[in-house]
């Protein structure tokens, strides 16, 4: 035992000396001032130029913690705990045949369709109604409607649900190429639809879009103008730079092109055929007596394939019109963007009860985290939100309460500050695909607009924090029409 | 399922009829207004005359979630949603032997021991230090003696580990009365020692004392002034009027014995012999296919036994000292109250996977936070503070989802918006106490310093809000001293 605690103090250490986020606080000590204040100057109402929002797919508060207590200690902070204003929102999707019936559970398209739309949807669809299958407007085409640039980055296919519910809409999940169409015949190209998720991102001219699923846009387009061409083809067509690797995304120059008009301003990162690689592995949980103790192992993604924190960045750099300054004449930057950062396969490793999968995407997702609390210091104008689309299927149990009889299978993790943490899988069979939960999730945000995430508000509710930071929505009320008016005579 | 759904409408219309808060809303409809300036005025620094801080014992994420969405729907509102300011709090433990390695899932009693004294402790411990089993001043005894009155509300006997830490110090929280004190030999009077929980309570001259437990009291006292007396006799010799029914309970007039300095001021009330009686029942989860769907039964507490609400309410009514108003002059009122409510077998009945008494239970102590509200309404000086102790093993799973092959017991529940809830437990075997969690929780409160449970704190962290907010501790900050120094002069 005192062997084990001096190698989880000695990987501590390393923990310390590596490559975790800058802003982790060492350690959790004494009394903590009165943030009376901080929070009062956290508080902004008004507009945004950009929002920034950052979703970890199945990401509930058992995921934070479990991620914290093995990346950090139980007393660590992630970067994404220090964002000043907090809420909890709830996840719930709907009946596909009454509407107003909840399903207790959602999966991702239901929950990125009620932020990216502000209309609750059923399970599997993506920002089409329940029912009539009618396109619900999103809130990247009000974006690009006033102006504004647009952004999606995941470390999933750029075609799986939570991207495609931004500017795709489609009566399922699974319509990701031109060849997968099997569930969405109407929706084909052939047919005179707008075609698979793959094709309406491009045809939607989202300007950047960095990720996975290189397979969905090498598949053939079957009907319109591009019959015949793969979709990357027809993104190059229509303006794409696309690039497949770290390297390339780190060498593209989408700035230099002044006057090429169209032609380069807009970004395809295709980085693996399918979802892009693990940053860390390790052993599954498994029944009693478990699996581990273990120390998960780091940097296992191939260095091809660029991290999540790096395509945020450059994400960011294209869709910042603004610039570098010049000087203090220059009063009001360009108009600004939408981004969505999806750490994903935080979902897809608690679906296979892979505890270090699930905490190194948790880490990689706050590393982007970090990267845009950084640009949003210099910009604050920024409304910045973190939260995760449903809660999942992991527990922190009682290590010395596991015992032959749980049912459920485990992995026991060495943390940083010499403990062991019990985590626990049970919503379904040992070799299965666990489960998602129905918790409530946590909402954290700052800048303009940030205090509507305080308290306990929506999925959909979001949409319209989001929709109003942009200045997409009217607000009614009379403080709104106030803001408005001195934003449109220039006061504000 | 038309038949069921129809039912599930029924019992929906019940619900808005029956006896639920008053303040839930009765859905949720479209989108939110900016509340910018609603958590803008929420935020208040100063100091706070009253905290009452309500705990809900094993009130998760998940479990406050699935309590909203059988009371009033996915999209209702439960009184404690309703807080202006929310935030997440870590729940952890420490190892009693390293106290410096966390133990990532704690129990009641090393929960209550943090925001009680604002240390953390082992397992097991009742405000005493892990390995030393030195005493930890609590914020009872810090509120005694700058001359706040204080309380402790319960659903479990006073003696359990949640009220117990507020003002007994014990090596094991199985030490409640007199005759329990196996694993605490030189903590009984006989040995010289401050005696059990029951006997510290009553010793401590916490001015009310409602919940159950009183058989720990009926036991005989082994050592000291009252040697040979029961706990209750003690108490009464100590000045303290003793009901054991509700009718007592409302008929009990402490503010009548002016004169009668110490006699009659403190309030002891003891329900029940051990766990006062469950609000609602309904079937235990099963294994597959589980059990229901089905619709809990309400109101099985027995009349004689008070709600928590109606002993939150007469535990205010008996600390507040500032009684009615009696005209402008009144100024200052008299000196504050620190009260602590436990809705405590919401966990009790979480361990025994029974969706209905825990959602009951919950049910039951949203109408306590109520309670609370209404006080605070008209008394803003006054700290709200809502959370819970830790996280609980219970899940929402999707309801299409569950098979044979799922390792967990669950129950599906009637909503009244018309769903089917699966509630699942699987942190232990069918039939065997399902655990703890090490999730962090919500946490939200209203009033002076009530802004510091926004982002993420600790449970030691609520130590010292309530002590700053009461004047308890010193803030050190620069804006601390002054403001300080402003309600020394009467400024503030």
């Amino acid at each position: 035992m005192a062997l084990i605690r001096a190698y989880a103090l000695a990987v501590g250490l390393l923990f310390v000396a590596g490559g975790l986020p800058a802003r982790a606080a060492p350690g959790h000590t004494g009394a903590r001032a009165d943030r009376t204040e901080f929070i009062e100057h956290a508080i902004q109402g008004g507009r945004a130029r950009n929002v920034i929002l950052l979703i970890g797919d199945g990401l509930g508060d058992a995921e934070i913690t479990l991620a914290r207590n093995y990346a950090l200690g139980a007393a660590g902070r992630l970067v994404l705990d220090t964002l000043p204003l907090t809420g909890a929102c709830t996840t719930y999707a709907v009946d596909e045949w009454y509407p107003h019936t909840p399903d207790f559970v959602t999966d991702s398209a239901a929950a990125a369709t009620a932020w990216a739309t502000g209309h609750k949807t059923s399970n599997g669809r993506v920002s089409t109604a329940p029912g009539t299958g009618e396109a619900l407007t999103t809130i990247v085409e009000l974006a690009q409607e006033n102006g504004l640039r647009t952004g999606s980055v995941t470390t999933a296919e750029l075609t799986d649900a939570t991207p495609a519910a931004l500017a795709a809409h489609v009566n399922h999940r699974s319509c990701q190429g031109p060849a997968d169409m099997l569930l969405c015949p109407q929706d084909k190209k052939a047919a005179g639809g707008p075609g698979s998720i793959a094709e309406q991102l491009i045809d939607h001219h989202v300007d950047v879009l960095l990720g996975g699923g290189r397979q969905r846009f090498e598949q053939v387009i079957d009907g319109g103008a591009f019959t015949a061409q793969t979709v990357t083809q027809s993104a190059r067509a229509q303006g794409y730079l696309v690039v497949t690797t770290a390297g390339e995304l780190q060498a593209a120059e989408l700035r230099s092109a002044v006057g090429g008009a169209e032609r380069s301003r807009k970004l395809l990162g295709l980085f693996a055929p399918a979802d892009m690689s693990l940053e860390w592995q390790g052993q599954l949980a498994a029944p009693f007596p478990g699996s581990g103790p273990q120390i998960c192992i780091e940097h296992v993604r191939p260095p091809h394939e660029p991290s999540l924190a790096a395509m945020t960045r450059k994400a960011i750099e294209v869709l910042d019109r603004s610039g570098p300054s010049t000087g203090w004449l220059r009063r009001r930057p360009g108009p600004g963007f939408f981004l969505q950062v999806e750490g994903a396969s935080i979902d897809k490793r608690a679906h296979a009860a892979d505890p270090c999968g699930q905490i190194g995407e948790t880490v990689a997702f706050d590393a982007a985290v970090a990267v845009v609390l950084d640009y949003a210091a210099t910009h604050p104008d920024t409304l910045v939100i973190v939260t995760g689309d449903h809660a999942h299927s992991s527990q922190i149990v009682p290590s010395r309460d596991v015992t032959a009889q749980v049912p459920g299978i485990y992995s026991r993790l060495l943390t940083p500050d010499g403990g062991i943490m019990t985590v626990y899988y049970a919503t379904n069979a040992a070799g299965q695909r666990q489960h998602h939960t129905g918790s409530q999730v946590r909402i954290a945000a700052q800048g303009p607009q940030a205090a509507n995430v305080v308290g306990l508000s929506d999925q959909t509710d979001l949409f319209h924090v989001m929709a109003r930071a942009l200045g997409l929505e009217r607000d009614t009320t009379r403080t709104g029409f106030l803001r408005a008016l001195a934003h449109t005579i220039g006061l504000q």
